[in-house]
């Protein structure tokens, strides 16, 4: 690589909210301020559309209690944008990089994101402008390939995991079947998070289906009855990705089984809606009160709070976050690397230590990774290993508790 | 009174779950064991169920580190029940009572609950078993009469005032129509706090409809219309109670407009079923939908995490929740009382401070209390008022933060 370039840093976030995606965007502000080649400390509003916009704001000029306050909030300070650049954006980009002096981007975000800060990379090195494009990562689906874990994700496991710790003494306190959908379209990660906060066989969820395995209602039936017959209730944590052999989407299945009108909304390109709607849960609580009779069953989908509750997130994931943005800053001007995506190397489980590194662009552009088959059990479990994965990320849960239940004997004749 | 009646004490649990209700269980264990007349404490499994049943546990052989962890544990530890017992069960309960020489009868729940412990505190009085009956009140939809407000109420407020202020981040920065669905069927108490976290007019939720007024779509519509023209966004507050002017749910009215099949699932009184599914909240985006063209609209139900997540409760709540508890028992003992129900008095604001009184179990049980009109705003919105009284009871909540997005010239000409 040639010598430290000098000139102003940009930064946008990109996609769906997490809770500590500002984290990493404070972690670039905190670094980038201290490196003497880096002339002005950019943001970008909504992404790339800020960029192609000259939507830009001085990130320098914010104080460092306003910026800790930042930190703490969910969902993208600068707002967010789902837009994959074409190339006459990224034209349109190079320009607005020549106006502002700005010869460091950085880009927070899923694996789209990374492929368009890889996209940018390459037009600009096209056109002679010399840049540093480098990938902060962030996304509760924890899809990423390389890295060990995606910042935002342990935050997500976290709450779902107290989710379902309190809505299994929830369903013991009132009994029934309780089914509760979880986010992630492709894999099933945040889902099997559900299970992080379980003590034993008797804690929910009893059951969980992930979109890495293909989803037979007659199977999930005959699951929940055998679960439902020896504790008298039942909860199920349901991805919202599951799908059938061929990868039809169970909505679209249970329509079609049920002759009834498709539930939820379809996009241009024909994918079924997921989140934002209760159909999916509903549409499987009603599969089960057609197939078990009169037994309480509700569904919950627990939504957006996954991403963006603000009173719960992992303290693991909010350094680790910081860490990420700060790592960027420090990669882009070592001289090692013209551009990359900043991941996560686990050094031990207990104590939990973690590192970064840098990885090419292209390692993590467009792929996603879906849970290994270690980390499942059967059709409806996860592992003990994905156990000791996961739990760490969190910072760590505790467990629920139950009274010793001594039985009282009736009281000695007066 | 007469002087202090020497027997065991029997505490059960009724209704749906909070995330504090087993404070109360352990503040009343707590005081059972320091007063001598209370020969032993006792617990009963699901409610009056577990007394009918002599399903009853020895709670004095609690360790007080077990019973620590189990106060911190959402939803009914001892199991609840929804039952209002007939003339015949209480009969059975007297035996029960006689048979492990039980004086003192202590119910956690709601008005129903009250009434329950008012129907056994006469049927006991004409059998001419001497006992002391309380009720020990608690319910996220924070609906009893007399009290300030309810224990659970602080906590599930706390809770659903976090959501809508991550939400109201995630909407910043994913734009478009957002309706999230709150619990309590006839009171609004829970939805109007949602607003306990705004800062300002542009912080959502931006509209609020509660059960205390008719729930108007065509208003509704046009209500949605003018804050997304105003913010380019636009987040809904909705109880799951909303009704027309004769009272008829939404859903119902929905469903008849539409001409659709009725979403969701109706009781054995053809109460249209609002928890445990997502047939409001959809119901509600698909009208936006139909009525505002192409724009992002998405609805979450919040569900069964308002009352049972573990992670997030109200340390004013928790702290409240137990001393009722311990009120009971120190009514109960006092020789002041035969029956009543513990009733919370609010002595400040800032700070905040109350206290415990007792009032008749007649002036609990049956009927409810709704929001009074002096915390209501118009049709859509909640008071100043409101704010003020509820929330103190949240343990206080962080505001949210924005960076100051200083614009950002182009460089000078080098």
């Amino acid at each position: 690589m040639s010598e430290i370039l000098s000139g102003a840093a940009v930064i946008g976030q990109s996609g769906g909210p997490t809770v500590v995606i500002n984290q990493s965007l404070v972690g670039y502000v905190e670094a980038a301020k201290q490196v003497p080649a880096i002339t002005r400390v950019l943001g970008a509003r909504h992404g790339v559309q800020g960029i192609l916009n000259e939507d830009l704001v001085d990130l320098g000029a914010e104080s460092s209690e306003n910026l800790e306050r930042v930190a703490r909030i969910p969902a993208a300070a600068l707002g967010s944008v789902r837009m994959k650049p074409k190339r006459e954006d990224c034209a349109r980009m190079v320009e607005t990089f020549k106006k502002f002096d700005i010869r460091y981007f950085f880009y927070i975000g899923g694996n789209d994101t990374a492929e368009t800060a890889h996209i940018v990379e390459q037009l600009t090195r096209e056109q002679g402008y010399e840049m540093r494009c480098f990938h902060v990562p962030k996304t509760i689906d924890n899809d990423l390939r390389v890295t060990d874990h995606c910042p935002g994700y342990g935050s997500a496991a976290r709450f779902v995991a107290h989710a379902f710790q309190g809505d299994d003494r929830d369903n013991r306190s009132l009994k029934g079947v309780k089914i509760n959908v979880v986010m992630g379209r492709h894999a099933g990660w945040l889902t099997a998070a559900s299970t992080l906060g379980r003590r034993n066989e008797e804690d929910g969820p009893h059951l969980v289906y992930l979109p890495e395995r293909v989803f037979d209602p007659q199977a999930f039936l005959q699951d929940v009855a055998q679960v439902y017959e020896r504790y008298g209730r039942c909860i199920v944590a349901v991805s919202e990705g599951i799908h059938d052999a061929e990868g039809k989407p169970f909505l679209q299945v249970y329509a079609e089984m049920s002759g009834s009108a498709m539930a939820g909304e379809t996009d241009s390109h024909g994918n079924v809606q997921l989140s934002g709607t209760g159909a999916l849960g509903d549409a499987l609580a009603n599969l089960v009160k057609d197939n078990m009779g009169k037994i309480r069953v509700r569904a919950d989908t627990f939504g957006y709070l996954q991403r963006s509750f603000p009173a719960d997130a992992s303290p693991v994931d909010q350094k680790e976050a910081r860490e990420v943005g700060r790592a960027a800053v420090a990669a882009a001007v070592s001289g090692e690397h013209g551009s990359g995506s900043i991941a996560i190397r686990r050094l031990a489980d207990q104590p939990y230590a973690s590192e970064t590194f840098v990885t090419p662009l292209d390692t993590v552009a467009k792929v996603t990774k879906d849970m290994p088959d270690e980390f499942l059990a059967g059709s409806n479990a996860v592992s003990q290993a994905f156990h000791a994965y996961a739990l760490p990320l969190t910072g760590g849960l505790e467990p629920m508790a139950d009274l010793s239940f001594e039985p009282a004997s009736p009281a000695v004749q007066a």
